[in-house]
């Protein structure tokens, strides 16, 4: 392609409203263009590479036997009565109705739709296994879209789903998928770990996420320092304290006027944190959920959401509900005689003595308050770790980092095909459910990760396996004949040995012309310069700042050897 | 693939419910199901055509110099009412709010979008023309799906839209459309003719339908017996007729009893068709239309919602309607003094003397009705030609055929750059409107038109350019180890040529694998059968009646001259 012609509007200064490197190449380098909040168009340089991503994911995947198909965005609503999602699926699911008033939903996700092509279709255990996957436009009404491509209404997703006989073959499906996943994310350059994740509203028993470490990552991941345990906040398991032995003393109802906050409690009562308890009060579905965690931890609401078989809507309670729960003002809520729907306790509160908390009674609070003595509930894990807990596996202690998630897989076993009638003649002559997996990956956000992991002050510096173009050929300048001629016929017979090339015929300096290559991240740049005169141009990679002058036959062998060290096809 | 792993679900019995033979043959060979009235998905065998098509299309518009982009199907509302069109597209745009009760819509077209594009990256003469397209799905509610993914709610289109300095360039573009769209149906064996059509809610000055002879199409084509001129039925010209030197004879009223349609009046008056005129009541957009053609004629709506300015709701008025407007009941309408918003005449109404036609007066008619004496209105051409009128253009009779369209072109010109300011700064340091064109084509539909005319009493004939696989290795019987290891070598062989091949590796009777090679339509099959001892295999086409026997040596030569043949690439 020749940059003249192309629609390619690089931007030199940073836009404001891009909070993160990612999203502020992305802009700059002419990638995408926000239509709306959270609704991306994808321009030249984006939809390449978006559209390599998702070569490499299909070239994987038909490595272990998946086949593509396509299904409807468009979703009639029945089938997501029969799972029981349509009512589950809360405010991210978009929903219309047709001309005659037919309730359809715009697929967040296509368990229902897969589940029932398969229904149709498979009646023998013969036509399993099955794994069937689609690259499609997903819709999602995210509350607070960010980050660029990160976190979107609309967005590419590879969605696989596999079919099994049984347990066994499930295993399989899921470890061939772990393994394309690998796969896949290596051929993009991607430093990823897969985590233990938990399950939510797709459900199903194991899943993990692929996770890739990145300081603007919306997600917390745990590892153990030691051993291979590593999982999401959302689901790593704090190991419980032991129960302490210190005697229980006298309950004292103590004023404390003004005083709200744990910063504040410390001062006041001169302890540390983890001598308190706070009491969170949460809205569940319309029920209220007091959540009690020390004072230095914090609530994990999917521990939360799951002990109380799941929710849709979860929420903060307003100040009216606090105070119909507390008969208190907002501040001052205490597990002791709170008159919410659940009581949770945290295992450390559990296990704890002579606890401080809030009385239930504006401007008091009371010491000494112990569990099973003063205050009754549901007694379990209800808080995010910390790297001071250590690995229930190992005993190590544990790491967190920041992390984006750009793939996700799950063990679904028999949730959709019991539901929706999904059912096989095994070989012993009995109906039984397929046994099902499904599996994810974000196109965009995949690309955006990688930009995360690859770039530097100058703009992306893309791996050569997903790069929007692998070379540009930049003329110093064009009005000179012999090297406008030169990089011509250059551009020419990289193009006929399959290289994707770009010619940057713009009328502009050569100064203009690499700042924009590095932007763009293009893999190699060849300049044609003044020593064309002697059958000689400068080679350069992106990802390093040494310059090489090669003679014009030694370009083939020089490009080749790249192609070779990056395991990119070429052509 | 083998095809003992793959989901390919043959039907042997025609689908009840399929009316047409591309939908019966895409159900039976598994290529397609539907989920909802309009909404299918696609299956292995369906997706590789569809993305087969897809790529002609992106190799032909690249040759032309267009770029590949890819904007939300989620639209917000804001851009369509800029352009004037959120009011104008009528039920058959998908509407839905999002959780903050935004008005977005999912695109039917993306003529506003891309405007929206353009205006903020373009600001000068030098960075145009630009040809952006996209390959997405489309959403539009039809008011009666039907004939499978030939209408039906949403379908894949590829919809590009040119930007140019002036009309010239446009001209180019729209040329270079022109040339794209007959080579890539041509790549697809479709015999197509290009005809003039309307421009409707799309807009613009000329348009034009690559048009696909077919008894299944929904449209009529009217061509030239003669000359090259060809036009859908709404837009194809009627000749006006002459002025009639007939003396006006004195208006009579006749008393006619229960005679109501043409025929009735036929009788009655013992007069032929064409000596009367009867008078059609439409609504459109509110206003009642009152549309008069001779007795032998159809009204052309496209024509009148034309004349009328453009419509977005247009329907027969109902029987109140026709009643207040005519003072009769229904059955009676007449020119004379109706009471309708507009009053229509056809030319050859107004050419003509002495009608009969209705009296605005229960159980009455008039005789000797004369425009200009006894009524007025609006003359022009509103009716649909016949194969007994005549080509404007050269005067020879039309021949009217049905067709299918696959694909639509058209010169939007300023109509969408003026209302979204979408302006360049010429040459000249003026600004101005950006010349657009837009230019789209139905994927799944093109598939279907080429099934319409390839096929036969067994099934599906693909091209080699677009089918599924390009050839099928059968094994007579999977048990004979000399055969399946023959068969597994030249599945393999095949392969590392480049040659999308099936292994039928089913064990069933070499009869049933014929039948579905034949009903899926793969172009080639080798047969491996007893003669495999000595080194022998059959070879068929598909378009053929003939097998051959053929040395396992041969086969690379005769497969290579195949796709040779057939101008497609190998691997």
């Amino acid at each position: 392609m020749k940059m003249s012609k192309m629609l390619m509007p690089t931007l030199r200064e940073v836009p404001a409203d891009a909070e993160i490197t990612s999203h502020q190449l992305m802009l700059r380098a002419g990638m995408i263009r926000k239509m709306a909040s959270g609704v991306y168009n994808q321009l030249p340089m984006g939809i390449r590479v978006f559209k390599k991503i998702e070569n490499i994911i299909r070239e994987e995947l038909e490595k272990k036997g998946c086949q593509e198909i396509l299904c409807s965005g468009l979703i009639p609503a029945e089938l997501w009565k029969e799972s029981g999602r349509w009512d589950v699926m809360g405010a991210e699911m978009m929903r219309l109705k047709d001309r005659n008033e037919r309730d359809f939903c715009l697929g967040p996700t296509h368990e229902e739709v897969f589940t029932d092509i398969i229904r149709q279709e498979i009646t023998s255990y013969k036509q399993l296994p099955l794994n069937l996957y689609q690259i499609q436009v997903k819709y999602r009404d995210e509350r607070r879209p960010r980050f660029g491509v990160m976190r979107t209404k609309t967005f590419t997703m590879k969605d696989a789903y596999s079919f099994d006989v049984d347990q066994e073959g499930l295993d399989k499906s899921y470890q061939d998928m772990f393994e394309a996943y690998t796969n896949i994310f290596a051929r993009c350059d991607l430093d990823n770990s897969p985590v233990q994740a938990d399950t939510g509203a797709i459900g199903g028993s194991v899943s993990a996420e692929f996770m890739v470490k990145s300081e603007v990552g919306e997600d917390e991941i745990v590892f153990c320092s030691n051993c291979d345990y590593a999982a999401n906040m959302e689901k790593a398991v704090a190991q419980s304290s032991e129960a302490s032995t210190e005697e229980m003393k006298e309950l004292k109802e103590v004023h404390t006027p003004g005083v709200h906050t744990i910063e504040e409690l410390e001062n006041f009562f001169k302890l540390s944190a983890d001598k308190f308890a706070k009491t969170l009060v949460y809205v569940a579905d319309g029920k209220t959920v007091a959540v009690v965690v020390r004072g230095d931890r914090e609530v994990n609401e999917v521990k939360v959401g799951n002990a109380i078989g799941g929710v849709v809507e979860f929420e903060l309670a307003n100040e009216a509900t606090v105070e119909a729960v507390t008969n208190a003002t907002v501040g001052f809520a205490g597990p002791i005689e709170i008159k919410a729907d659940y009581v949770l306790i945290d295992n450390e509160v559990a296990n704890a003595r002579n606890l401080v908390v809030g009385a239930n009674k504006s401007e008091y609070h009371i010491e000494n308050a112990n569990y099973g003595r003063d205050f009754e509930g549901t007694v379990g894990d209800f808080r995010n770790v910390t790297e001071s807990d250590k690995c229930t596996k190992c005993g190590s202690h544990f790491e967190i980092a920041r992390g984006v998630e750009v793939g996700h897989i799950f063990k679904l076993g028999t949730k959709y095909s019991e539901s929706m009638g999904a059912n096989f003649v095994d070989k012993d002559g009995k109906s039984k459910p397929i046994v099902m997996g499904c599996y994810g990956i974000g196109v965009e956000r995949t690309a955006a990760a990688v930009i995360e992991q690859h770039h530097d002050e100058n703009g992306i510096i893309w791996p050569l396996s997903i790069a929007p173009y692998h070379l540009v050929v930049v003329p110093v300048n064009i009005k000179k004949a012999e090297q406008m001629e030169a990089a011509e016929k250059l551009y020419a017979q990289l193009q006929s040995m399959g290289v994707e090339v770009l010619l940057d015929d713009r009328d502009e300096r050569a100064g203009v012309k690499f700042k924009d290559s590095e932007l763009i991240g293009i893999p190699m740049r060849i300049t044609v310069g003044k020593d064309i005169t002697e059958g000689k141009v400068e080679f350069k990679l992106r990802d390093q700042a040494d310059k090489e002058l090669i003679s014009l036959d030694e370009i083939e062998a020089r490009i080749k050897a790249e192609f070779e060290k990056n395991n990119v096809k070429l052509g």
